[in-house]
């Protein structure tokens, strides 16, 4: 069966359908986690290569330049000392001399070390020579005091899924790796409070509350890999952030180790505790320069029963507005989801797939909206008046509705699809924005014409760019700015920056949305905070780890 | 018409009988601002007197007592200078010399003074002798560095209806009154981001977006007075943290002004920005210790178009968390509050109104659920699932279901009145608790058997407690335990502390769920933290207010 197409003249059969058109996934799967780390991946603003060139997709063929080859500005800081084998002995003792320490000091051990040196992406690359696993948070504590007291520079890392080059080494800093504290220590039906370590993977605990009914508030590509631990070390945005919030709402309470080894015990499973500064909450998003994440007490939602996807063609961007408005007033509490997707983007897909579109004809806008609630025939209800009053008042022109699960993750495919089609004509200049929504797209409007005024765009060979495309978490005012090209071009890149960064800077946007600043951001944190704020995160930085030892080269 | 009761005999009738029963108010109204404010007072625990007794509810008639003579072992710190008129002649001239200063260093202002030298309970009177009321954030920064570098304390003051003591001097401490600062600085409609002053009345911000189909995402009792900075600077929980959660969360962006005159510039808009610590999360519940909030930007949610209210009796604790659990199950999304009242509780606000009561017979526990929804029918639908079920299943006794807003208000009543009526026998000991849900009416009935095994209960003159009461809620995980009695006793006293302390400290819970610490609970920190975060909050007050000049003698 087609999905159910909403063309005004098949509007009214549409409306005067039966009514079991809403679906029951206990939950939503979409692409898989390899297609997953993809999309994830290539929302990333790519990264100078040494030779000033940049770097596209990820390649497995390809030798992983290290991180101090390709920024050769950043140099080693000799405050930091050489490792010995004195201080690996420490660490075997502590943690024994099995899998938990992985000693490239006393031994060639290069290859059990890649895959903690490199990220995924196969971007960055450090120079580590050791891995320690701590089994407990007693062992990261003596770990951490034994690397400040003896100046050893470290790196925190959790599943290792991140994209700005947070959690590798750049030089020869100690890999501090959370994988063995991977516990789910508690979990209460009644409050539907978690209780995790730092290590635990997100979609294990997902998996485990939805034998409970109940849902992680938070989902991303990565699921499969990540932690939590590096999720609320990084803040991580992700699918349900416009439904449930963000991580500084839903995390109740924190474990962590400071540089000093101190144990922070603010794991409070409690929704409701003032009694004094909330400092777990400088963590949230500290990217493992103040601490090491240990454990992570986080309130959970009930999981829906029930998902509906339905997908639009508009003609402006204001009538993209519109219904966003419009879906926040008549969808209200079932509204999990409201994707932006430009007719350019959808063009680039439609090339490289040759998938059968969900709609006839072309739009210059596509919206995907799902909603997920309590009562299926409550949802599809709501979505049929919906649906009604959008086609009614000519605010969508056309749209579809998934009939079942595998409809749902095919509309999900036009927009999960974009990034990894993207990459197909060569390399992408991607950038990942905060906007004021009112603004939101005019962004993607002023590059095109930017790049087009300067002769870049075209079809054939000559001009370096394929197209310039808009697409994102309009819910939650998350610009994905993408700009697909044939080859990475010098006039093109400084045609982009620091464009886009100033326009960015002048709305009091966001040069990172979602993914932080890691290695890749440090440089731009200018253009989204003033000197004022970075002077204050300065000063947090250094009240808490006065050595610098956390992290060191990132970050701010 | 009666609201509709739901006893096993009538319950098929309830089921069958016709759909129209939700209700439409487009926002619930309870109690007069002034009852409000009477449930918000007697929440809060108890304040020695001086003379080691404890004052009951707020009374117009007494003088009020200075907190110098309450809490003699608090004493002035010499370190900072006395007001002189050379001060108050810079804050003239910076502020002009009309109503935005208050002047009792060069002549006589008593009477002006009292309102900002003393709380509306009446509990707590500082000896300032300045009132200033700056009207811009420059102002602001003005009289802070001024303050800073002349060792001038101050107290930040909004709406000063908090419940700690903690929006007015101790001692000569200058009074900053924000209420000059109270536009709505501006409001966007399609992402629900609304920016005001700090100084912007609650209720102000809440009927401008009431006409713009939003609600302020934070509803409390003192909703006509409070500022939404104070708010912020205190982590109001209120009345909708259940369903919107808290101002973590919710709060996009703040503007402060630190104690050296740096406005802290981070009025972010952006529901999504990951460029470095969020160091505006201090400030909430900062409680003003760290600096002055100027502005607060803020998401506001869609406004509910339909409110249903149900009332339940059930025969255990057990069956009260199982209705929890099922309503969060069945109810999701639509689910707005979920209040728990002890059978004794009920009994007393029966004993002192005489109305009519909304159940028939007794039962050792009440439960008052609201929903709130886009729409009015698929919510009643789901509640009367949810009746079916709860009612089926035996798992309550017996219900009410409200017709109208005047039933929805009678129903809230029974809930929101207990405060008062607790108050009728003389004092009452008041505790504010965050406990884990599972054992959240344990300290109930250990309370109440160890008042009662000390002989210290009854129903004559000579026991002086009438009765130890629970309720809160229960959503949030939050009690509100209460001591009902004839007269302020030692004996009582002391068999509820450090007991109650102790209790909670032993199950990780709060001894401040959501009213914050101020002077009131600065000395009982101890028991929900440990000595590291109150080293590590103490750390942050150094940071930011090396010269303490800060809301002194007050938080940690």
């Amino acid at each position: 069966m087609p999905p159910l197409r909403l063309t005004p003249t098949l509007f009214n059969r549409f409306l005067a359908s039966s009514r079991p058109r809403h679906l029951r996934p206990t939950r939503l799967l979409r692409c898989s986690a390899a297609q997953a780390r993809w999309s994830s991946a290539t929302t990333e603003p790519h990264q100078p290569d040494a030779d000033g060139g940049t770097q596209g997709a990820p390649s497995s063929q390809k030798q992983i330049k290290y991180t101090s080859e390709s920024y050769p500005e950043i140099t080693r800081d000799p405050k930091f000392s050489e490792l010995s084998e004195k201080h690996v002995q420490f660490f075997k003792e502590l943690l024994g001399a099995g899998s938990a320490v992985i000693d490239g000091v006393s031994q060639d051990a290069a290859d059990d070390l890649e895959p903690f040196n490199s990220d995924w992406m196969r971007k960055y690359k450090g120079h580590t020579k050791l891995v320690v696993k701590p089994g407990s948070t007693e062992d990261v504590s003596k770990v951490l005091k034994y690397c400040n007291d003896n100046m050893l520079a470290v790196v925190p890392q959790g599943g290792n899924s991140g994209l700005v080059g947070g959690s590798v080494p750049v030089f020869d800093e100690i890999v501090i790796n959370m994988s063995r504290m991977n516990t789910i220590r508690d979990f209460d039906e009644v409050s539907g409070t978690l209780v995790v370590d730092a290590g635990c993977i997100l979609e294990v605990a997902d998996h485990f509350l939805a034998e409970m009914d109940h849902i992680f508030p938070l989902d991303l590509g990565a699921k499969g890999s990540c932690h939590i631990g590096g999720n609320v070390a990084t803040n991580a945005g992700g699918l349900r952030l416009l439904r449930y919030g963000s991580l500084h709402g839903n995390v109740l309470g924190i474990e962590a180790v400071l540089p000093d080894g101190t144990v922070m015990d603010d794991l409070s499973r409690l929704r409701k505790n003032n009694t004094g500064f909330d400092i777990k909450q400088l963590f949230i998003g500290g990217e493992g320069t103040i601490g090491i994440i240990t454990g992570v007490s986080i309130q959970c939602p009930q999981r829906s029963k029930a998902t509906n996807v339905a997908f639009f063609g508009l003609e402006s961007f204001e009538k993209v507005q519109q219904a966003f408005r419009d879906a926040k007033k008549q969808l209200s509490e079932i509204l999990s989801a409201f994707e932006l997707m430009d007719g350019q983007s959808q063009d680039l897909v439609h090339r490289v797939t040759d998938k059968k579109r969900p709609l006839e004809g072309q739009h210059p806008f596509y919206c995907l909206i799902e909603t997920s609630g309590s009562n299926p025939d409550h949802d599809s209800e709501k979505l049929e008046a919906f649906l009604e009053h959008v086609m009614g008042e000519e605010i969508v022109s056309d749209g579809v509705l998934a009939q079942d699960e595998t409809q749902i993750q095919s509309l999900w495919s036009w927009r999960e699809g974009i990034p990894e089609c993207l990459g197909h004509w060569g390399g992408v200049y991607k950038y990942d924005l905060s906007i004021p929504l009112p603004e939101l797209y005019k962004l993607v409007e002023d590059t095109r014409e930017r790049l087009t005024l300067a002769g870049l765009v075209g079809d054939d060979e000559k001009h370096p760019v394929v197209g310039v495309v808009g697409y994102g978490h309009m819910g939650d005012s998350n610009l994905h700015l993408n700009v697909a090209t044939r080859r990475f071009d010098k006039e093109v890149e400084k045609q982009l920056e620091p464009f886009i960064y100033e326009w960015i800077a002048k709305r009091n946007g966001s040069i990172s949305a979602e993914h932080g600043l890691g290695l890749a951001k440090k440089a731009y944190i200018g253009y989204s905070r003033s000197e004022t704020m970075i002077r204050l995160m300065k000063q947090i930085k250094e009240l808490y780890d006065p050595n610098g030892i956390m992290n060191p080269y990132k970050y701010i």
